[in-house]
């Protein structure tokens, strides 16, 4: 079995694993209570949030544990939006194809009376910064933009976007879901004011995630409750998942040299033969992308067909967003990206991890090469396309 | 050592950890994602989901996970004001002593405009569902009252107050952190409409719960984004912890009737000891309280030294609410059952879980008796006490 599905999540790495058995067995306190094994488990919590800090160039007292990525997105945005709306500013900026935890959130903002710009994104798969700046007003009180699309993998130019908001004063917001423990990530140097991140992109635990916040920036709590969190985000903490998520941010952070050297060559290879399948398209810029995403369209045919036969062969991918498969809808980000709908349907998203060997590779190739093909002759569209009454697109 | 703070947090059992980890290495996949080891996780998911329905009676369309029960309060509380709200309905009535994930809901809610009437609690720790009735008015659009209070135990008359609900048409919330897998609930014989729980305090894992809401109450997304859990939560579903927390629940739920028994019988055998310190009382009632929560209040001393103590001789304990812990305020709870700061301050909760022997119980009642006469010895307040300068409150 090739699992090739990773931007979709990723299987836990044994020592994250281990460390989370070890606390669910011994650090079993709840880090409110005042006694030993309680403390202990405060420790573990502060240890992580300090280790987690360091992979990012932030102080520890910048780290909010959540459950996961959407919730650190939503509290984010809606904390940002909270602040904007004491200043009388109600206007945000964004993208096309942002993960539904922020469009969502932002239309729900919409229907509070605040005003989106969605900047579009180009057919590399890329936001201009020049373009966020234009969309920039008077009353924008936050710019939210992906750090890496959890489609197709494409590195937003984040440094820059930062820059121009730091100048304006304007908080920038980023969820960095799909790139955090994939790229070298530093707050300070990329002015990034808060930051989205879940464990289970990195092999670390489901439920699990965090939401880095700059000091000085007031947030706003979405759960009420204890005084966890420095009063920001109320629940026991998940201490077992928040260790287990510092191991395997550790190791991501550790290997991501190595990572984009070596999967890098094994997504290029995946390009290269993939793209000779004749109508057939990379998406995405191919090096301003995840080290281990390979994201095509395939004319003529359905991608929900052909993930399902990729996976009798043992090969499991992803025709877009996991958060959005079973939708008949073409994806958001296919058609930010310039792809007509009849080709939008036919993606394939392989994001492969750092498992992958050159036979997997060949193996891939081989078995994406037949099932298109197969397809493609079984394909209503297709015949119309070879019989000439219908035209190319790719 | 003993560890007798199962209210703040339960040690996980062995059964589920070891479907933690079976889950973690094997069933790892998203259970959106369309392939074999997304549709495993997936029915892993909704067997969990069946599983937890049963224990409550429910359907399995109306369990919704949630990272724990402060989320699931704060879903349950605002999603009912959202539906008031649409009628006109902004009153909510509540209890002077809920847990604080539901009272900073309400404060929350009432700067908002609504309007919350708390009500009292009398001595013996319970709610009086006469009073609750009084409460409401033409525009209630929400009662929530907690099931079993997180610091004396005490048992509400769920079911009267839920009753009196229903006849009105009002929706019944109810926080049953403490109480699931403790004492069996009914949902439909209780006519309650929305159900909170998380699975730390039953032996199952930190960082997940769920929320029951009857089938046709329109819930509002606390946390906006993929379409999980039927759009009303988003974020890649927590499979392993789902799982273990559905273990933990069947096993918490086939042994209530043996630990109300056997564990009983020890919280018992403790509150009859424990009442023979002199000026020592049990916060509220009696027999209408969680099988493990044995909870005083000794004239004299201050809680926080009392815990310091018995940690030193291995004894684990709280002085109330873990989620409150490190405040220097008087627990709301002691206040609300109508003890003067002065006695609040000096609490003990022991919240005992089913390892616990006669020769724990015994050990117990003789280190908090030479803790206590200890701590009066070096108190001044005691001295004032003894020499006649105050009088006795207890």
């Amino acid at each position: 079995m090739i699992y090739a599905d990773n931007a979709a999540t990723t299987k836990m790495s044994e020592k994250a694993i281990n460390t989370m058995v070890a606390m669910m067995n011994e650090t079993y306190g709840n880090p409110s209570s005042l006694y030993e094994v309680g403390q202990k488990a405060k420790e573990v919590l502060e240890d992580a949030r300090k280790q987690i800090a360091e992979k990012i160039n932030a102080d520890p007292k910048e780290i909010y544990f959540t459950s996961g990525g959407s919730e650190a997105d939503n509290q984010a945005i809606l904390s940002a939006a909270k602040l904007g709306e004491k200043d009388g500013k109600k206007h945000i900026v964004s993208s096309v194809f942002e993960h539904h935890a922020v469009l969502h959130t932002l239309e729900r903002l919409k229907k509070e009376g605040f005003e989106i710009t969605l900047v579009e994104v180009h057919d590399d798969g890329l936001v201009r910064p020049e373009e966020v700046e234009a969309a920039l007003r008077d009353d924008t009180c936050l710019v939210t933009i992906m750090y890496a699309n959890n489609e197709i993998g494409t590195i937003q130019p984040i440094k820059e976007i930062g820059e121009i908001c730091r100048k304006r004063n304007i908080l920038f917001h980023t969820d960095a879901v799909q790139a955090i423990g994939h790229v070298p990530i530093d707050v300070e140097k990329e002015n990034i004011d808060m930051l989205s991140a879940s464990a289970h992109k990195f092999h670390g635990p489901k439920g699990v995630g965090f939401l880095y916040v700059k000091r000085g920036i007031r947030l706003t709590n979405l759960i009420e409750g204890g005084a966890q969190e420095r009063g920001k985000r109320a629940g026991t903490e998940n201490v077992p998942g928040i260790a287990a998520m510092a191991v395997a941010l550790e190791d991501a952070c550790r290997n991501i040299e190595k990572n984009a050297k070596n999967v890098g060559e094994k997504r290029d290879k995946l390009i290269k033969a993939l793209g000779e399948i004749p109508h057939s398209a990379l998406n995405g810029d191919s090096t301003k992308r995840l080290y281990g995403n390979v994201s095509f369209c395939f004319e003529g045919i359905e991608g929900e067909s052909l993930l399902l036969l990729l996976d009798d062969k043992g090969i499991q991918a992803s025709s877009g967003s996991a958060c959005t498969s079973g939708s008949l809808d073409p994806s958001h980000v296919m058609l930010a990206i310039g792809r007509p709908h009849e080709v939008a349907h036919g993606s394939l998203r392989l994001s492969i991890g750092d498992d992958i060997t050159d036979k997997d590779v060949d193996y891939i190739v081989d078995s994406v090469k037949e099932v298109v093909e197969y397809l493609r002759g079984i394909s209503p569209v297709w015949g119309d396309l070879k019989a000439g009454n219908r035209e190319y697109i790719l």
